[in-house]
């Protein structure tokens, strides 16, 4: 049995989206699409044999959608994510899940008040074969205890437009969530430092920036943002546990020996890196809906990385160490 | 449209496909299943709701089966490949094409006379995409005109009764084909060498061997052969051109540093390591007998990798060089 | 013309440096060595044919003696070296020159005095090969100026009786040294921060520590301090530039794959890590003497590390940033 | 004491010796130094203060000169050895020990005489600490029996007058010599194939080549010789044993990332890459003859390499596989 799924927003993330559903995820197709700029809604419709609406909540309420992927901006995430909510249809929101931390408050709520979960969020390093990697030798136990986390995240470039709190909001986020998922603890502390700005950077925007995060079992962990790097889009972790480390390895690659060194590969960008880890996301996230359970990143996974992501915003302005507060976590997220 | 496949064959390889073609490849089904244990056989349709039958030639004459997988013991490819051909049915058959050079030439016989072509033969590694990365690499010209390549294939362990010529047409094969496809030239001569067995070698079995083999264009080609290496599934290439070398790299997977050193993994066997390759093998296969076309590795390529293995097998007895001459290649596979 | 040298300390260090200048060192002989222990210091003598003397006044005293390698307790330091300024010999001083700012001052003001340098600090690193290249890349323009610098200092395990500040004051002043010298810039200010203790540490070690440097053109530095990581002694260290990084490599070594995996090593401790710097350290120290020149750290290397590394300590205390104000560089280290 | 050595020829090879043995070898001068080219040979006396002969042979009978280095070109290397043992004065001869077998055995014949030990020949890659890591791993037992050895000798570029059999006994022999030493065992045959030739070779020139070695416990040894590969200087090893294999790792170095890469160095002569192998081998020597010991590569290893070299130029002209015949080894080189 086909899922029938309608994808809200028709920007480059959600082509990106429909593009997968449409040609490489089993057992879904893309039944609406929507988008306020109704014009490429109703191309990419086409494209996939699919309804076009310019109302998002119109293809919600879509008798022939089974389950929804909202890929709109940020801002329109809260009143999508709780439409589908009222509608009962099981929801992958990419991130954030809301831009304020009141308003991932909001839908929160209103999915705690439910038997099951239908709200997923987009946090897709979770589906990656490496990051899996990395906390399966975590957790049998191959290095110890966690103690300290070093994470690089460098983008080679960034569109313009791109703000010194979208270091955090749009990239750190990432970084934030790997740390919560990894460790299965919640960040209780952050502090941002500012390098030397490159000068490579667009004018205005603080590149690089150190965050530090402070574990609720005293883990420090320390997220190297770079988002004007120049030479590629390179992630890497190293966790340092009690007895040893364990890191993401070089991306697989070939290795050329020419003009007096030994070179591999760097990916280009998050598509290279990251591909595999959308399609995994996508898969089992239509599996599973099949199947009647929603079991990736939660709300509460995206209220809680939005709580630590505006405390380092904060810090951005303030310099300081800013301690990050989370309500009582709702049971439906035990 | 989904493309309704019989599989001949529900030994180990076979159920392998089953599960591929029903679980992860787009537009698939498997319509049915044969095998001469026919008890094995209804198992496998069960699960995946297939029709079961004792003989492969009654599958293949099943009208609900538009396509074949053949993966059957080699001896029987020939009469399987045959009967596909007869029926103007495409056939993805699992090396060898067939097992003597004479069954070959049957079928590419059969098939020459074709308009169109159908078969193609299981060299999965063409679909790897270190492999294809290591092609690429070649053809951008980033190392010059290859002179040398050397390979490893190494097994942690054979199943028992696996024989010292089996080392060349069960595993040397695979890089007989590599050696043809990367360099886009055929083999003209081969010689292969012993080394002091391994004592951890099966009775009887001549392992570790060197295979070398001459290409058209005066590349020279070492297979080192190596079934019961005790430590992983390795398989490494490197390719010398004029002017640099390209090699695959390491596979990803999380760097530990413990016990005094660094670790990474190496994997168990072809399964993991050629996990993907399987997928995408099938996956390009469906997808393109769906538009119409046959384009992986051909019978051609099916006879031309037979007659080189043939005289290795000869080289390891006589021990000395075996020249390999080809028929003349056919316009369909021009 | 060989340089007669006094070795003050025979201790640990002490021996170690007098094994190597006896052994391995061109042009320099070890003509006396002293230690409050004078016993220790007589069994050392006897071994290389030196005097042995239990006051390390009476042995820089000794007109044989030309020159002083002061290798006693932290403590003793700074009258050892006053004593080397007083009568004009040459002198090199193990990290650190003096246990306090205080006493760093009195010995740069003693050696500002003289028309020459005559102090030399033993901060070997910048006598690695490894670090040397680094230096070079970063000064060849390989990735552009210079934003960040994540160190990593790890030993497998500390000698009992080592303390919270002391992997500030014993362990992190190479890093302090190697952050100055690196990017010719000085540390204006420091944070500490503590993750949660290893539980295989001594009962009362913060071990790891977060040391945090801000340079005076505000590269970021961050050094993870750990101290008890039980593998191995792992100094790695990645410089970030506006346009690329530059990393310490993989210590060479032989490349083992066994048991599922590829395996290389890691220096047990700085003795193999770090031998070749202290020998070249040794002989570009003797060769510079000979030739009336001492080029290597200076007294005021000395005293800015020290003086990060009190503030460092403090920061330990307090858990804030500290401010670093150096004296005005007298021109003798312009 | 200093041990007073005389260097005959003072082309590069001499000069590169002279200069080590003046300025980085502990307990030696260079008291004399002959060229037939009696101005060259003024002209490195004058720089290290030594004696200059156009005369080997009156170097040798130079009371003053108590140890002989021989680095004049290879067709002199009996007449000077042999005088050295005729003087009983113990001498370092560059490889070749003698450029014909039958040279070699005059050498060792006159050895084999003595009471102890006076020649070694400069097979220096045995001092390398790769190399000795590698050998120390083997003997560990880390990786099994030794079944195979897989070896790369690439130059950048070769000197104008290279020619196709100076590729085994100029270079080839470095890895027959390493190939005895490594494994303990001799090699029986030997089979040189011709690779097509790299059109960025000389005119004339067959390179690359590939030279497989027989031991006499049946290990398969395979070089690749390729000598003018543009890209460095590369020399990689790796055995393979009955339970894994071991390499020699890549060079330490620093690691860029620039440029949608990662980057490490590969050496660019052998100057860079067996610079310190040199240092350790003019040092053992040294100090062994001082404790009236010569324990380096002896004439044995100097003849039996040599007589592999020569079956393999013969296995370049007839393209078979030549047996390799050693005489008796005589007790001096039990």
């Amino acid at each position: 049995m086909t899922l029938r799924i309608g994808v809200v927003g028709t920007g480059m993330m959600g082509r990106f989206h429909v593009e997968r559903l449409a040609s490489s995820v089993l057992d879904a197709e893309v039944a609406a699409v929507s988008d306020v700029f109704v014009e490429g809604a109703k191309q990419v419709a086409e494209q996939v044999g699919a309804r076009a609406y310019s109302d998002g909540h119109e293809l919600i309420a879509d008798d022939q959608v089974q389950a929804v992927l909202i890929a709109s901006p940020g801002p329109t995430h809260e009143e999508f994510t709780l439409a589908c909510l009222a509608a009962d249809k099981p929801v992958l929101c990419e991130k954030p899940l809301a831009p304020t931390i009141d308003a991932c408050l909001r839908v929160l709520e209103a999915e705690a008040a439910k038997p099951r979960r239908l709200v997923q969020v987009g946090f897709m390093r979770r589906y990656d074969d490496g990051f899996r990697s990395l906390k399966a030798a975590v957790e049998e136990g191959r290095v110890g205890r966690p103690l300290l986390l070093h994470c690089r995240h460098r983008n080679a470039d960034v569109p313009p437009g791109f703000t010194t709190d979208m270091m955090i909001t749009d990239s750190v986020v990432h970084d934030i969530d790997v740390t919560r998922w990894l460790l299965g603890q919640e960040v209780v502390a952050t502090t941002v430092f500012k390098a030397r700005p490159s000068s490579l950077a667009p004018e205005g925007l603080q590149d690089p920036q150190m965050v530090l995060l402070e574990t609720s079992e005293g883990v420090l962990v320390d997220v190297e943002s770079f988002v004007t790097c120049q030479y590629g889009y390179d992630i890497r972790y190293e966790l340092v546990g009690e007895s040893g480390t364990v890191a993401l390895g070089e991306q697989a690659g070939v290795q050329v020996r020419a003009e007096g060194g030994h070179h591999g590969p760097i990916p280009a960008d998050y598509r290279e890196r990251f591909g595999d880890a959308y399609q995994n996301e996508l898969q089992e996230w239509v599996s599973g809906v099949r199947d009647g359970q929603v079991v990736g990143p939660s709300a509460w996974d995206g209220y809680a990385t939005q709580a630590v992501a505006e405390a380092a915003v904060e810090s951005q302005t303030t310099g300081g160490r800013v301690a990050v507060d989370l309500v009582e976590r709702p049971a439906l997220y035990a």
